[in-house]
């Protein structure tokens, strides 16, 4: 078992150990809650000072030039693009998760005339099923396939239209083979949209390489782009030219400032954008990606496994009563692990009282994330030394730590 | 004909005069473009700062709860609400008007089973266009009727479901009326969704009133919520029990936070959400509207008109070779006038390079808006000194003022 020492001592060796610097943390705090809400970026501030001061506020409607506002999602886009291995021109920064997931989805539909089927499975990130939900309602002939994970191979058949999953599970963290999946939708003809929420910025991704047809994924979370950020949404370069989204705003359109009446769809992955670009969000996403600039992701992928991999020796070994609520093997999980304990809203707010943020998703599991930009391996030593002081002095049992609050 | 004296003391006893200090305006310009992206209230600075600094950078995660981030879309709604003659928990903001529209467009359809019509106007904003054509390809069974303004009445009959109006046209600032089409909509059993991007914040609309079924529109006009600042969408209280959009995201669900497999609609217009919400762009927004407060519509509806006046009597008196884009009558049009001309685009330019700034909407209009609370009478004497100035020149024939940017 490692000692504080030992953590100190990987924390100097640690290549990505500079990057923390580029990060506002707040004093005597613990955050492991990046899979959630990643940790402000210090670029953010200066670029969004600019943004509302300088473009909006002196340049006014003129920034749309002087500043290429218009250009802010795929320029945000292209920048994400290389964390999760698309190319220039397939990825485009807009909306929210859940509006892209409806965008692509449908157009998945599309994409595929004759077929009706969408395959997913339970227990995904709830908004990924409520979106699947709202589009059969809308259209009717649509049959989502909800079936366990060990199934969806055996799920996909002609009938089948899109493979919809989330790359790393929410809770748990478990890992898809991406490749794997996408591979058996394609035998069979279907297309596959991966959900990368909780994998963009986390892990090294491989789209192109996995042969992945659409995806979408969270801005907010590793990417650090801030609460509510832009999301983001990709589309391959061979499904481009044919693929209709059924949100045809105006900033989908091929000559959006021609006004003409008649909807014609933008070259390439633009077309996939809908409204007019929230200049803010965009701002301050486009500045936190720098925290990226230059980073090997497979190093950040090694450190979060051997973060991970620490936290979970020293609970398992110093404290009592959880269960694992994900892999054990670092290699099956994503950032971020997961344990199990009938109390763990209220041990999740003991520990957040003690400065340890990570959080709570029902019914019961503790989430923890490790965001190896700015979590360092003495962190990791230090949250685990006062979970296994709170479940010592039973402290969790107060009753302050069991009121429940608006977002838990 | 008004002098510059004139307009001096009009400015003087101005019962609006005061607002103009709650923005931060560039020094040397006129800006007459509001209608487009309003200028920049002083206290989003320090409201957006608090919100990266403070809510984001300091309490992260805690802040959902502490900073109540979770109700900003109801909060901002309300505050909209106000503004546009809804009711509290009529109104929230979130996302694009573009997404808004299609939200509330296929949920009318939802409304009236059997109906198939959606009837709207040639020339309007083009995403309203765009997103009911983007819908039509997405159910097929839809048949859009496009009919002139005066014909719109003579085209509702029973197998209209929807009747879709922008309440103040984009170019021309004709104003529909809103009471006796609603009221036309309904004769036939129809829905009525009005579009209030150019009237939310420069007139006073009564949704309510006129008994309005649905609205969206846009923040970053007169609102002044900043540059892609977040729309927002108004359904009837009586319509929200059963409404139902396909836009189901996880933010739009009675119990987003159980995360369960299963989408339920959350209470009323709270249904309306869809992704989490952008909590930067909705922070810049809600400060913005403050510059709202205890202000009375209908004196900001009283001195749009008379600066839309006052500009056209001046510029058609002193001015030649202009056609009229808008009507002469201001009780007939909103906050903006429309001049039109065939070198209207490099007119435009040759004006903003003199610090006066309107916009060129295709193929030949100069549209200028008038915003009451920052906008005096004396910069629309001055805008219409200058543009005199440059006419006379024909300072607008310089080839600089002929090169096409990207938006124009």
């Amino acid at each position: 078992m490692l000692s504080r020492n030992d953590c100190l001592e990987l924390d100097a060796r640690d290549p990505l150990a500079a990057r923390r610097e580029m990060f506002d943390l707040p004093a005597g705090v613990i955050y492991l809650d990046g899979n959630s809400l990643g940790a402000l970026p210090r670029n953010v501030r200066p670029r969004l000072e600019a943004a509302v001061q300088n473009e909006w506020g002196r340049d006014l409607i003129k920034s749309w030039n002087t500043a290429d506002w218009i250009n802010l999602p795929s320029r945000v886009g292209d920048r994400i693009a290389r964390l999760i291995g698309a190319g220039a021109g397939e990825v485009i920064a807009a909306d929210s998760t859940s509006v892209n997931l409806f965008k692509l989805a449908a157009g998945a539909l599309k994409a595929r005339p004759g077929r009706k089927v969408i395959v997913t499975e339970p227990g995904n990130f709830p908004t990924d099923l409520y979106i699947l939900q709202g589009l059969r309602a809308l259209l009717g002939d649509v049959e989502l396939r909800v079936v366990e994970r060990a199934d969806l191979a055996g799920a996909l058949d002609e009938n089948v239209a899109l493979l919809l999953l989330t790359h790393v599970h929410y809770k748990t963290g478990a890992i898809h083979n991406m490749a794997a999946l996408t591979a058996a939708a394609h035998a069979v003809g279907a297309l596959a949209l991966w959900d990368l929420s909780h994998s963009a910025g986390a892990l090294a991704v491989d789209l192109n390489g996995c042969g992945a047809d659409l995806a979408v994924g969270c801005g907010y979370k590793y990417l650090n782009g801030g609460p509510g950020a832009p999301a983001f949404l990709f589309i391959a370069k061979h499904l481009q030219a044919d693929f209709q989204t059924p949100l045809t705003g105006w900033m989908g359109h091929a000559a959006p400032f021609a006004f003409g009446d008649d909807y014609t769809p933008a070259p390439g992955v633009l077309r996939g954008l809908c409204g007019t670009p929230a200049v803010l969000g965009l701002s301050a996403l486009e500045a936190s990606l720098e925290a990226f600039d230059g980073v090997d992701m497979d190093q950040v992928r090694a450190k979060s496994m051997a973060l991970g991999d620490l936290f979970l020796d020293l609970v398992l070994e110093h404290c009592e009563g959880f269960g694992l609520g994900c892999s054990r093997d670092a290699a099956a999980r994503g950032s971020q692990v997961a344990l199990t304990h009938e109390s763990g809203y209220a041990i999740m707010q003991a520990l957040i009282a003690r400065g340890v943020i990570g959080d709570f998703r029902a019914p019961d599991v503790l989430r923890f994330g490790f965001t190896p930009l700015y979590v360092r391996y003495v962190d990791v030593w230090d949250a685990a030394d006062i979970l296994s002081d709170i479940m010592a002095r039973g402290e969790w049992r107060q009753a302050r730590y069991h009121e429940v609050s608006a977002v838990t």
